[in-house]
C-alpha cells in the first residue's frame, strides 16, 4: 500500500525536544532539558478529593459528552480571574491545542505571522500545519524591541505570537514599558496578539506584571494553562479570546476533538474552588526559585570562564550560550556519553528560531532535578565544555 | 480590531446536531436526537477505584507529561484486543481527534476522499478544515455498494471513510460478503481505508462481524473509541494504523496537543484490567436492545402509515424516512413547539450527505430517553406528521 502524504505533514518534523526527553526517561540521566514540573507540586490530596466528590455528586454530567465551549463554573472561574466575561473563555486540551486551534482559524498557506526569535518550539509545530510564512521579529534580551515593529512585514500580520513571561526557552520577561509600547504599536497596525502565558504566575521577583489582555482586550488572544500550576497531566488549557473570534474557535474544536474531558476540567474546578491555588503557586515559586538559585550557583562555580547565561526573573528556564569555539550539538554527545560520571541532557538552541539561529544557545531547565542533581549536572556540564574548548 | 478568518474557517458551519443538542440539555425535551449514551452505563464505581489506586500508586507518572503515542499498557491492550502490535496504537482524544489528524496527514486542499452518503457529520467537519474534494459513493440499505466502487473517481483518492458497524447516522451495517469485497476493491485501487467503528461492540443480533482492519492490516486504518462503552466524557480513543503512517500520525498529534490526559488513559485502563468489559458491553447490549424494541413497537402503532424505518441490528440509531408530502424541517419545528403534550427532539438527515440529500430522511436515537418516554415521545411525532401531512 502507498500512501500519499500531505504536504503540511511532509515538512512536519518531530521535536528535538520530545527527542531528547525520551533519553531523559532514563531516571539516571541528569535532565535539564524539559520543561517538566517538578512532582513535589502536584496537590495529590486535593485531586483525590475532587474525584470522589465528582463521582459521588455529578458522575452523569462529568462522563457524558459536553458543550465544546467547556465546563461553565470553570470558564467562570477563569473569567473572574482575569476580569473578562465568561463567553470569551474557551477551555482546551492543554494550551497546545488552543495554539492549533487558531492556526486553523487565522492562518492561510502564506499567511505572515510575526514570531519572537527564539520562540516556543511546539507554537512553531503547531502553526506549521497550516502553512504561515513565519516573520521573525527582533528581540533582544528583554524580548521583543518596540522599535522594530515597523513597516511592511507588520502590517497584514494574521498575528503577533509572544510568551511575554519568562519565555520558553529564554526565560526572559517583557518589561512593562515595552508591553505597553507592543500592544499600542499592533493596535496602531492592526496585528492580533497572541499572548501565551503558560508560567506567568510563576514570577520569582515582584509581583507580575500586567497581560496585554489586560491592555486591550479587544485585540489580544490570551493563552493559559494549567499544566505548570497544577499538573501537565489533566491537558486542561483555556484560550481567552475577542467575542468576533469565538464562535469560529469553538466550531473549529467541535471539529477537533468535540470537547475537552469534562472529567478533568471538574477535577481542576474541584480543586480551584477550594480556593488552594493562591498560596499553592506560592508554594511552586519557593521550590522553584530555589532550583534557580542551585543552578546559578553552581553555573558561577563551575562554567563562568566557558559560558554566559541570564538570571530569569521566573519560569523554569534560563538561557545559555558558550564561546564560539564549543559546538553545542558535540556538547550535548558529550554530556549524553560521558567518560565518566552522570549523563546529562539539555536542549540546544537552535531549533527554537525561526530566523537566523544562534547556534552557540542552550536552553537549561531548573524545575526538573533538585539541588544536589543541579549542582553535580552543572559540574558535568562544566567537565565537557572544558574538553571541547 | 479586524480579523482575516482563513478560508477554510470561514467555510466551517456549526453542527447542526450540535445546535439541536443544546435545546436539548432541558430535560422537558424528549431527545431522539443525540448519540448519547444512557449514564445507567457509565462504570462509576469501578471508575471510583481506578481514580484511587492510580492517586494513590502512580500520581507522579499519571500527572507529569507523557509520550504522544499514549499510556503504553492500554496500547498494549488495544492491540491485544486487534490483534496487532503495540507499535501501531495512538491514543487520540476521543476518536474525533483521529479523523482531525488523518486529515492533517493525508489531505492536501483539492485531494479527493470518499465517503458513504450519508456519513458521519463529524467526519466532514473534521475533513472539511483540510478542504478535500468530497466523493460520495453510492449506498444502499446495507451500506457501500460494491460494484459502484470503480472508475476514475476512486484511484488516487487519498482514503475512503466508512462505518461499517451500525453506521451514524442510518444504523445500517455492512454485511460481510460486501467487506469483503470492498476491503479487495480498495486493495486493488491502492486506496486506504478509514474504518471508523465506535459502535462495533453494540451487536444486538448475532456476534460482531470481522473488522476490515483483519482483513487487511496494511490497508486500513482503524478508529475505535471508549465513549459508547465506557464513558464519552473521559475523551479517549485510538487509531490503528499501518506502521508507515504512526510516525506522522505522531508527530501531527504532537503538534496538535501533545498527548492526550494521561489521568483519563489510565483510568480507562485500570478499568479494563479489571476484565470487566466483556460483561459490561452485554450489559449495554441488553439495554439498548429493550430500547430499541420499544422505538420500533411505539412506531409500528403509531406512526406506520406515514413513515418508514429500518430495524438496526446494533448501535444506536435507527433511519426513518417521511412521506414525500412531509418537510422534515417542518417536522422538527412542530415537535419542538407543539400544541401541547412533550417537546420532541431529532435530527433531519440532510445535514449527513456530502452528495444529493434525501431530505425526507431523519435519523432517531433510541438510547438517551427510556422506554416510557420512547413511547410518549413517537406518539408525539406521529401527532406532528399527522398535522402535517
Amino acid at each position: 500500500m502507498h500512501f500519499d502524504i500531505s504536504q503540511r505533514a511532509q515538512r512536519l518534523t518531530s521535536s528535538a525536544i520530545r527527542e531528547i526527553l525520551k533519553i531523559t526517561e532514563d531516571p539516571s540521566v541528569i535532565s535539564f532539558a524539559g520543561g517538566i514540573p517538578s512532582p513535589q507540586t502536584f496537590p495529590v490530596g486535593l485531586m483525590k478529593e475532587a474525584c470522589a466528590r465528582i463521582l459521588d455528586e455529578a458522575p452523569d454530567a462529568a462522563l457524558q459528552y459536553a458543550p465544546t465551549e467547556g465546563y461553565t463554573p470553570l470558564r467562570e472561574w477563569i473569567a473572574d480571574r482575569h476580569d473578562v466575561t465568561p463567553d470569551r473563555v474557551l477551555i482546551t486540551t492543554g494550551s497546545q491545542q488552543a495554539l492549533d486551534l487558531l492556526a486553523k482559524v487565522l492562518v492561510d498557506p502564506g499567511s505572515r505571522i510575526l514570531v519572537e526569535n527564539p520562540t516556543y518550539l511546539g507554537a512553531l509545530q503547531a502553526f506549521s500545519l497550516s502553512e504561515p510564512a513565519l516573520v521573525p521579529i527582533e528581540c533582544d534580551d528583554a524580548g521583543i524591541v518596540p522599535e522594530a515593529l515597523t513597516g511592511a512585514a507588520i502590517r497584514g500580520a494574521r498575528f503577533v505570537y509572544t510568551m511575554p513571561n519568562f519565555q520558553n526557552p529564554t526565560g526572559r520577561r517583557l518589561p512593562l514599558a515595552r508591553r505597553r509600547e507592543f500592544v499600542a504599536a499592533m493596535r496602531e497596525a492592526n496585528v492580533v496578539i497572541v499572548e501565551d502565558d503558560p508560567y506567568g504566575e510563576l514570577a520569582y521577583i515582584g509581583e507580575p506584571l500586567p497581560t496585554m489582555l489586560s491592555m486591550n482586550g479587544e485585540g489580544v488572544i490570551y493563552l493559559g494553562s494549567f499544566s505548570k500550576i497544577v499538573a501537565p497531566g489533566l491537558r486542561v488549557g483555556y484560550a481567552i479570546a475577542p467575542e468576533p473570534l469565538m464562535k469560529k474557535l469553538v466550531q473549529t474544536k467541535q471539529a477537533s476533538d468535540l470537547h475537552t474531558s469534562g472529567f478533568v476540567q471538574r477535577m481542576v474546578y474541584e480543586m480551584l474552588r477550594t480556593g488552594f491555588l493562591d498560596a499553592h503557586v506560592k508554594q511552586i515559586r519557593a521550590l522553584y526559585v530555589g532550583q534557580r538559585d542551585a543552578m546559578l550557583a553552581s553555573l558561577a562555580s563551575h562554567c563562568a570562564s566557558r559560558m554566559s547565561w541570564n538570571v530569569p526573573e521566573g519560569g523554569m528556564f534560563l538561557w545559555a550560550r558558550v564561546l564560539d569555539a564549543v559546538d553545542v550539538t558535540r556538547l550535548l554527545e558529550t554530556t549524553l556519553a560521558p567518560v565518566s560520571g552522570p549523563r546529562v541532557a539539555f536542549v540546544p538552541g537552535s531549533p527554537f528560531y525561526a530566523g537566523v539561529a544562534d547556534t552557540h544557545t542552550l536552553r537549561l531547565s531548573f524545575v526538573t532535578v533538585p539541588p544536589p542533581r543541579i549542582e553535580e549536572g552543572v559540574a558535568q556540564l562544566a567537565a565537557a565544555l572544558a574538553r571541547l574548548s
